[in-house]
Order: C-alpha cells, then structure tokens, then sequence
C-alpha cells in the first residue's frame, strides 16, 4: 500500500489547567480549530505558508508547527521535506491552545503520511517543541488533550512525559474569548512561587475530586472540585469581568468553570448543550456590558484529538 | 421492630496519606482493628472500660470513643446511656489510625443500636471529635476509610465536610510497625509551612494519578503516582529503615508505599497477596537487621469499614 502525498488535519482548541489542575489537566473541544495540509515535496526541509492573517512567522524553527514538525523530522532516519500549509482557526493568545493546536496537527499530519509510526506520547514530546517557541517552555497540557482527545492528565513532563489520556464525561463547554490580550509570561509572572501547604492540600483534594468526578460522571462532584485556590485568585486581576461572567455563568446552569489556560478565554463547564448556550450567552452578556468585543465557543468536550479530515 | 440493646463492632486500621495524597486520601484495611461493644444503659450518658492493657483514659471526654460518642449524643433528641467495651486491637501511636477505629467503631456501634439513623457523612464528622482528642485536629483522612470502607477522598473539611467514597482496586496491603514512637506532633511539626509551587504541581499530578489509577485499577499507573514529593522527604529522618524498606519491598514486587500517616508503620500496596507477603517479609528483614521490634499486617484493601459482627 503507498501511503498518501498529502493530508488535511483538524486540530482542535483545548482548555489547559481546567479549574484546579494548573499545568497538568486538559479538555479537547471540538471547534474552533485550526487546519493543517501537508503535501510530501522531493527536497528535504520543511516550508510553511500561513493562509491566514494573523502574520506569523514562517521560518520553520521560528513556528510552532514548523518546530514540532522538525522534531519530527529528526526523529526519523530518512530526509524528508514538507509543505506545511496552516490555516489559523483558533486566534492566537486566547487562552485556548492556538499554538498547541498547530504544532499537535502538523505532527498528527505528518505521522499519517508516514503511516502513523509514532504513538500518540511520541507526538506529544514532538509537539511540545512547538510551545517551546511560542511561550518558552515546553508544556504539554494544551498539546496532550489537542492530540489524544477527551481529558487529559499530564502527570509527569520530567524526568519522562506520562500522559493519561481519560475518558472525557459527556459535558459541553461554553466559551468567551474577551478581545484583550493577556500575555502568557505576565500569566507565568504574576503566580506566586510558593505556596501555603494547607492551600496546596486543598488544591489537591480538589483535583484528585475532578478526576473522580469526570471519570465517575458525577456532576456535582465536578462543580465542588472545579474551584482552583491557587492560579486564578492570582491572575484574576489580568481578566476584567472574570468574577461576573462566572457569577452569571453559573446562575445560568453552568457546573463551573474558570480561566482557560493563561486566559483570557474563560471556560465554563455544561451537563448539556442547552445550559452550555445559556453560560455563553451570560458570558458574552457582561463583555457586551463591558464595551469589549469578544467571540463565544460551544460544544461538547470532543472525544477525538487532532484528525485527518481528507487525504 | 424493637431496638437490640447491645452490639459489637470491628473497628479496622486505616493508611492515611497513601503516598502523595498528605491529608486527603485514605485506604481500608481488614486488620488489625479494635473492637467496640456498646450497651445501653438506663442512665443517660457513658461509661468506658479499656478490656486491653494500653491504659487509655476512660473518661468520656478524653476518650477518643467517648469523644465521638458524646458528639452523637448531641445530636439525638432523647437523653441515652451507653456502657462502651473496647478492646484495641490496634496500636495507639502505631500510624495505622488507631484512634480513628476507635472513634469511627463507637458510633458505628451507637448508630446500630439506634436504627441507624444517622448517614456516613453524619458519622464521620461525629467521630472526628474523637482524632481532636487524640492529635488536637479533627481531621477526617483515618476516620472517612474506618467507616466508608475502601478508599476515601476528603476533598474538603470546611466549609462542609465533603468525602468521596470511591470503589477500591483488588490490591494487598502489607504493613510493618516498627516499635518506636513518632509522635503526631512532631510529625507535623517537621512539616514545611510552604512549598514551591512547581512542587506542588507535581504533587498534585500525582494525587490526579493516583485517583485515576484506583479508579481504572491500573497497576503501573498506581506505582508511577504514589510518590510523595513533599511529606515523606520531610519525615524520612523520623523513620529510621523508611528508605531501605521501601526499596527491598519494591524489589520484592510491591508497586509502591510510603509512611502510612505520620508513621513510624510503613505501608505498600500490592497486586495480590503473595507478593504482599513477600513485601512485608522485605520489609521485615530490614527492621530485623537493625535490632528493631516489629510487627506485620497483611491483608486486602476492604471494601467495608466498620462494622457490626453482632447483636
């Protein structure tokens, strides 16, 4: 059988940290997402347009998809040569893994025209390169979710990845992306570097509740556990509106919810899609109020990661 | 229907801790455990006898039992008398909730002559009052397992008291006593008031892990996740042997343990009971090298807490 010359990928956006599981829980959503073809080209190396308007970078070590995909490249013993074509679905800086949906889509693209060789763990390690170049660090809780679907624990990066990938309950998730910026490193700066050990003991009650709750399917479990004590009482001041959009998100139904990753996309978490278009509307409510711009997202949480779409 | 007038109860010895899970997580086990016999009697309020040569106090309010039971006699309307027997089974100060048994047998006793009326929840926080009397803190992470049974998430004391009573994996405890003291209030005090937030995340992907590894009974999983990054570094020097039986049980076969509460008993978990024995004997050998008294329990996670073996 010869494997295809090019493929179309769909990656989708994510929702890192989910509550209380700073750095280490995800949720895969199923839109926006961002689209990446790769055609095979006879000279070796990678060469990226981007056919979209958000004017990124395009010298392959400098891009998210071209630096996971050279990982890629790396890892396998014969040269080979892509044309990378990106389509940005998921703008860039909102806080629901822009940059890990084009760095986990050129891998997922590149390993099918390779005959899916690599396993889901090795495509992650690949694209975290990826977000090595769009925030500094290599992390992978946007990058686990936006390759294996679902629910995802990022248990260890160090000294080896261990990735769960879980099944995900069948939630839909609202959300608001408020058009300011919130950069990732003022995210990171203003996180306190330690924290009190009777805090962090609540912080880990409440994502070893989430767990059970998501894998028990117990709603109300998940709205006690969802509450994160540490990251968002600290970045709450970066995201005008935090507290009342969650206020009126959950007076509408929603279980809860929070910043999404560093924001400022805020997430809220549904028992169906109904009450998940009631939270976004209430989310959307206090930006309109607010005379910021901003764009809402629905849908259930997608129990597939980065797929093939068309060869 | 009338009411029997007297029951026995058996109390089992509980892991607090479970590795990475400081103050939240708790494990059931099948023994050792005390055994409580509750009479009523014609005047109102308690009378103690300690049938075991520990010398506890018997006054009610200083007695761990009694504690509980003088918080559920609070609790009922009518003015009730109870003649309370306990025999200890279990070794006060041995880090196996010795106290818990006690105070969580009393009120499962109590609650079996009253029709029981009162919910796991109700009884968990009446027994509490007894591990205030025992160590100053009412904590729940001994108590929640000694009545629910299986393994415990307390996911938060206050405001409400909120316990997960979640179904346990098929695996072996194998635990060792060694006969020194490590006092509560050491343990605690050896404690670090605050912890680098990178470190706390890693603690909590494990307690994330861990509840994930029960939950789908994967073994490698389970053994990856039980680290403790935090608690058992700071009380390793209060556990002469902790590191050397660790790892001999290990390579015996045992997935992984650590300090069972605040010590000196060591657990580790296991795939089946062989393996359990052969890590108990590993752990065994080492306190036997160094000249130290101890004693062996082995047995099963229980799905059962405390529990009435008759009227």
């Amino acid at each position: 059988m010869s494997l295809p010359s090019s493929v179309t990928v769909h990656a989708p956006a994510t929702i890192a940290n989910v509550g209380c599981g700073f750095d280490v829980l995800g949720l895969c959503l199923t839109a926006p997402y961002d689209t990446v073809r790769l055609t095979r080209r006879e000279q070796p190396g990678l060469v990226i347009h981007h056919l979209d308007d958000y004017d990124l970078p395009t010298d392959p070590s400098r891009n998210v998809a071209g630096a996971a995909l050279l990982a890629l490249l790396r890892a396998v013993p014969e040269p080979l040569g892509f044309e990378v074509e990106i389509t940005k679905g998921i703008r860039p800086g909102s806080g629901i893994g822009s940059s890990a949906a084009s760095a986990a889509g050129a891998v997922v693209a590149a390993n099918a025209l390779l005959g899916n060789r690599f396993s889901h763990k090795e495509l992650i390690d690949m694209a975290m390169y990826g977000e090595a170049v769009a925030s500094g660090v290599r992390h992978a809780d946007n990058i686990a979710p936006a390759i294996c679907g679902g629910f995802t624990l990022v248990r260890a990066v160090t000294p080896a990845l261990d990735v769960l990938a879980l099944p995900a309950p069948p939630l839909w998730v609202a959300v608001v992306h408020p058009q300011f910026e919130v950069k990732t490193k003022e995210a990171r700066a203003v996180l306190p570097t330690s924290v009190p050990l009777a805090l962090a003991v609540r912080q880990w009650a409440n994502v070893g509740g989430l767990v059970a709750g998501f894998l028990t399917q117990d709603n109300a479990l998940i709205a006690r556990a969802l509450e994160d004590y540490i990251v968002e009482p600290a970045r709450a001041s970066l995201i005008p509106g935090l507290g009342d959009a969650k206020r009126l998100a959950m007076a509408a139904g929603a279980l809860g919810g929070g910043i999404s990753g560093s924001g400022p996309s805020i997430f809220m978490l549904n028992k169906d899609e109904a009450t998940a278009r009631a939270a976004a509307e209430a989310l959307g409510s206090v930006y309109r109020k607010m005379g910021i711009d901003f764009h809402l997202h629905v849908g259930p949480i997608a129990s597939q990661g980065a797929r093939v779409v068309n060869f």
